[in-house]
C-alpha cells in the first residue's frame, strides 16, 4: 500500500472573520506534524487549493486569500491541483495522479470538515482508496451549517458541526483518527 | 431548464431491524407525492438502486433487499441505474444519461441522507447540477453516525444525524425544500 498526505484547502483566506466562529485552532499545526512526518519518510504530500470563481469570496483571486497558510506550504516537488468546487476530483487531474504513482491510501486533512473535507474523502472512498482522516488537523465554522431550511432549527455551534461531519463519514467512508495516534502507529 | 426527479436507494433492504432507530416515517410517502408530481407534468423520473459487494449488507443480492420499496417502483421507460458505492455518479452512466438528456436540474430524495443522498448531492453540485433536496423524502438512521472516533462524543438521534447531513448542504450544495413546497411552487 503506498499512503499520500493530502491536504485540502488550508489557506490564508480562510482566516477571513467572514467565516463566523470556528473549532479547533490547532488543525493547522496538526497538519504541520503530518507533513513533517510525511516528508521524513519520503512519502508523498499533496496539497489541494481552492481558487474560487466567485469574486465574493475571500478565496477568489481578487480577495487574495489564495495561497497557502505558511504551515502547509509546499515543498520541493510536491503536486499541488487547483480546484473551484469543493470535491478535489472534480476538474482536477488528481485521481489520474494518484493511479499513476500508484498511491491507493490516502490521510486526508484540511479545512473545512463538513464541505471540502468531506466531499473528497467520500469521492476518494467510492473511487476505492483507503482513507484516514485526520480529524483533530481539520476544522470547521459554525456558518458551514445553514439550518434555515427547518424552522426551529437551532444554530449548530462549530465544533457540533465538525463533530456531526466526522461521524458521518466515520466507519462509511473513513477511519477518523487523531494525529497523534497516525504518528505513532501509521498503520 | 430540464429538471429530473432522482430517488436514491427507496429499496426493501433498508427496513432492515439492523440499520436501527430512523427518523421520518413519511419520506417514502413524500417520495411517491414527488414522483406523481413528475410523473402528471411529464418530467423524467431516474431511479437509483444500490446493489452492495458485501454479503452481510442488508443490500446484498443474497438478502434480498434490493428491490424497490412500493412507494418507488419504476415505471415503464424510467431508467434505472444501479451502484455499488454511496454516489450515483461512481461506476454508472448516470452523468452521461443526464447530459444527454439536457437536464440540468435535480430534485433529490430517498435514503439515507448523510451516506448515499448527501454523497449523491455533493457530486451532483460539483459536476454543475442545479440540486434541490426533498429533505422530508429522506430519512437518517441513528446508526448513520458513528461517534466512536472521539471519546465522550454521545450517539446521535436519527434526526440529529438527518439535521445535520441537511444543514451541511443547504445553501451550499442544495437548496433543502419540503415536499409541499417543492409541489406548489417547483421553482
Amino acid at each position: 500500500m503506498t499512503r499520500a498526505l493530502l491536504l485540502i484547502d488550508i489557506q490564508t483566506g480562510l482566516d477571513n472573520p467572514g467565516w463566523g466562529a470556528r473549532n479547533n485552532p490547532d488543525a493547522e499545526s496538526n497538519a504541520a506534524r503530518l507533513i513533517a512526518h510525511f516528508r521524513a519518510a519520503g512519502g508523498p504530500v499533496i496539497h489541494i487549493r481552492h481558487i474560487s470563481t466567485n469574486p465574493d469570496s475571500p478565496l477568489s483571486p481578487d480577495a487574495g486569500g489564495t495561497g497557502f497558510k505558511p504551515e502547509a506550504m509546499p515543498g520541493p516537488g510536491e503536486a499541488v491541483f487547483e480546484k473551484s468546487v469543493n470535491s478535489a476530483f472534480i476538474g482536477t487531474g488528481l485521481e489520474a495522479h494518484l493511479r499513476d504513482a500508484g498511491i491507493d491510501s490516502l490521510v486526508i486533512c484540511g479545512l473545512t470538515t463538513p464541505h471540502c473535507v468531506s466531499t473528497t474523502c467520500r469521492m476518494a472512498a467510492n473511487l476505492g482508496f483507503d482513507v484516514t482522516l485526520a480529524h483533530d488537523a481539520c476544522a470547521a465554522f459554525a456558518d458551514n451549517a445553514d439550518t434555515g431550511w427547518r424552522a426551529g432549527l437551532p444554530a449548530m455551534s462549530a465544533d457540533d458541526v465538525h463533530a456531526g461531519a466526522v461521524s458521518h463519514l466515520h466507519g462509511e467512508f473513513v477511519n477518523a483518527r487523531a494525529t497523534d495516534d497516525i504518528l505513532t502507529d501509521p498503520a
